[in-house]
């Protein structure tokens, strides 16, 4: 019965790396602290964002693929742009290309270190270009609210278009910097990395190479369990303590039954220091899911503020809350210690909003494609998980879109376009110069490429990895392990242009 | 001055093989014989057409690379099958697939013998896809007046939506027929043929390897010189003798000297037994220049019936016709005889219709393909050009397709999409199993492939070849040449299913 009433309160499970879709509601990440700031540690001579990139417009061309008197529509999409450390298009100097993801471009420049960190080693200019709909980059005018108003403006917003803007922008860039011959390396996180690798897979004659950090580009429908991103998480925690996975496994009947009690609503407002007077037993579920899933997937070894400011080993921090032998067998309290890692590391927190939908990074755009390509089947849970048992059904996807948004999903269309199924036989032999990067204790691991292709088509496990660590900021804290994977993406890039640089020298056209 | 007004009369160059826009007038290739007699000398158990495929339907997505609402309409995708000599999904048997190019796909079907003649050694399923918007595959409730009516319809015609077909139809295919891995080998002629070379290079996925024949991927602008398509027919003529160049490349002049004389063009309508009563200098030279550009290109080694019936090497017959000592030196008569080869090898012709714009294998849509994407720049003639001297200027281009489809063509769309520059360095290392046959006679080899780019990137060039004549039925009379080029693509193809089909055995997904 517990099962069946809590598969009701719809356990959120986050189809891509922000925004989640649980079997029939749709849960934004909660985001208690808007303000991202800025936290490179090691980089030289980029101490302000304000000297960490320049920002640009290009027009770009609203549909690449018909010929449709509005495909011809324009709009002003940004990209940043530093050259502090280019060697310049007389020496063929490379471009380091960031594939802009599901957010404000801002956001990722200042979580993708890594780029600027190798820049001067390789002498490369760095550019991030913005995702279609996202940030500034808003066809129809700019306006966020005309271009989110429906399927006839939205549709618009899709990986193949945001892939078509990268390689006509890039290319219209080297023109126009005289560095037509200046290869450009690709780099990108999470949805940024499969665009990334479909990049060199698509558009091998625009870049010579992609690195793709957690790219689960194997994510999609019949091609990766719908368990499996809940396994992962579950494994997380569970390595960590089994007391502290067993207690979190538990919770989920005791807020289901304090919720159900007399003044049990009131009870858990309290002890989850709710700043509204209404709560539901769903919210908090989502509530708290969105802090389990998420300190997962950005288990660093570091401090990190990429969602909220958290602490080196998050899910470490929050299986100390939940062992903690003060709070004896109070569950609530110590789901609340835990919770608070996530939520409220800096401590300047005295309340909680549950319904908080703001949307500090701008991914307001992902359940769009949630509901159309991006079918990322995560939000299973089988007997052993530490969420609730469910399973997983497209059905319910494609409900929850039909009322959202009016639009019917086509799972089909990903492996269509961009393949997956068999990809070792496909890619033995077609193809080169990807990296794979997947930190083993990231949920979307379970969608990535894990073994190597061929010679350049390459895989990098971290087993202590969590979502797209590589590239982040180098700290003087990173752990061997972390040092080690960067150096080994550092020399396979450092071939990629060697080669290339050889056969420029050696190859007319 | 003559130079000046005959450049007014407006030489049509072929923007691709069968439709022709001249610097601002746009000539359809004249087709006085409207039936393509089905001419297959050489095969097993294919006698009839009846025998030959089977027409089938697929329900097809109008618009893959957006959401809009409209992108959801679907239409009926026409392809033609035949499993005679398949040897079955359960022996993973391959497929032989078509991408069809720009008219009906029946035709391509009885012209590209190459697959009926070796499907029985590969135990292969033949099966030919169709267009959209051309034959029967039309969009739009089948309605060819509202499909082609304007952009807003029209505008679902383009090449990457084609290719996009293409991998969701033979993917269902695949599925439906329990054959999922059953190789695909995918063949395409002239821009058929660049479908093929595309589509293994955006779906490796879904086909193991491409023959591409007469593929002019490079011949979009700034890639390959507007000259090189008049320079290969000036010398294709040449090469048969150097009279019948010079009788051709004098009689512009002459036929304006003619036509503007008093009864001048009662004459011309006398010497080419013009149906009507009236005639133009333009519509003339649009006739003639039709009739040596199209025979140039099909310029066989055997006695074909592509466009229309011809004997064997045509250039060769039309210029006897020029030397003919019997005409002296009447050079409408000359020009008359010429042309007849092309316009009446049978006989049975008593007149000719100029303005002829009947369209038997359907290509209507081509004219805007080359308004919108397909930016060939083939119109311009040097000094030596066995056509009146031209420049090639994409102004007028873009001027004819405003006037003509209220559209504006996206000259780099192409290359930012498939590639082309530097083809050789982007490819040497990324990429495999592409055949690019090309005959040196065919003015489209200007822009192909013409050199091997990699190990398994092969170029074939046949010196004598025309345009995709290795694809044509197998004839006993077949040249030497030509048989070793189709014995080198099978054997390549051969390699590719061996390679395959140990893949299949030894490694795992």
């Amino acid at each position: 019965m517990g099962t069946v009433s809590l598969s009701l309160w719809l356990l959120p499970l986050c189809s891509a790396l922000f925004f989640c879709i649980s079997s029939a509601h749709f849960f934004p990440a909660r985001f208690p602290s808007p303000i991202v700031q800025f936290q490179a540690e090691n980089q030289v001579s980029v101490s302000s964002p304000k000297g960490f990139y320049e920002e640009k417009f290009f027009t770009q061309i609203l549909d690449h693929f018909n010929f449709n008197p509005q495909s011809y529509q324009t709009f002003q999409q940004r990209y940043l742009i530093n050259d502090t450390f280019w060697g310049g298009p007389e020496k063929n100097s490379p471009i380091f290309l960031y594939t802009g993801n599901e957010g404000d471009i801002e956001w990722f420049a200042q979580n993708t270190g890594f780029m600027y960190d190798n820049a001067p080693l390789f002498k490369a200019l760095i550019v991030f270009i913005e995702h279609r709909f996202y940030g500034k980059s808003v066809p129809f005018g700019g306006n966020k609210d005309v271009a989110y108003s429906n399927g006839s403006t939205l549709g618009y917003l899709s990986s193949t278009q945001a892939l078509a803007d990268y390689a006509t922008l890039i290319t219209d860039l080297k023109n126009n910097l005289s560095a037509t011959e200046s290869p450009v390396v690709v780099f990108g996180g999470s949805y940024g990395g499969m665009l990334a690798a479909w990049f060199r897979l698509k558009y091998p004659h625009v870049t010579i190479g992609a690195l793709a950090s957690s790219a689960p580009i194997l994510g999609f429908v019949n091609l990766t369990s719908p368990y499996s991103f809940s396994r992962i998480i579950t494994q997380d925690f569970r390595s960590e303590s089994e007391n502290c996975y067993k207690v979190i496994k538990g919770s989920w009947q005791q807020i289901e039954d304090v919720a159900s009690q007399k003044g049990g609503l009131k009870r858990l407002r309290k002890s989850f220091k709710i700043c509204k007077n209404y709560i539901s037993g769903g919210a908090l579920v989502g509530w708290l899911s969105t802090a389990w899933v998420y300190t997962a997937m950005t288990d660093y070894p570091t401090p990190s503020n990429f969602l909220n400011p958290m602490p080196a080993y998050p899910v470490k921090q929050m299986c100390k809350a939940i062992d903690d032998p003060t709070t004896g067998n109070d569950t609530l309290a110590k789901l609340y210690g835990a919770a608070s890692v996530y939520y409220n590391y800096t401590g300047t927190a005295t309340c909680f909003d549950l319904d908080d939908d703001s949307d500090p990074h701008g991914l307001g755009g992902w359940s769009w494609q949630a509901c159309t390509e991006m079918i990322l089947p995560t939000g299973g849970s089988d007997e052993e998980s530490i969420f609730p048992a469910s399973k997983w059904d497209f059905n319910d996807r494609a409900t929850f879109c039909k009322s959202y948004f009016d639009v019917e999903p086509r799972p089909q269309w990903i492996p269509t376009e961009f393949g997956g199924h068999n990809i070792k036989r496909v890619l033995r032999r077609f193809g080169s110069n990807i990296i794979f990067f997947n930190g083993l204790r990231d949920p979307w691991s379970g969608g990535g490429v894990l073994s190597d292709i061929s010679k350049s088509i390459i895989a990098i496990v971290a087993e202590k990895g969590a979502h797209h660590v590589d590239l982040r900021f180098a700290t003087s804290e990173d752990p061997k392990w972390l040092k080690e994977v960067r150096k080994k993406e550092v020399k396979i890039i450092a071939q990629w242009l060697s080669e290339y640089y050889h056969d420029l020298a050696h190859i007319s056209s």
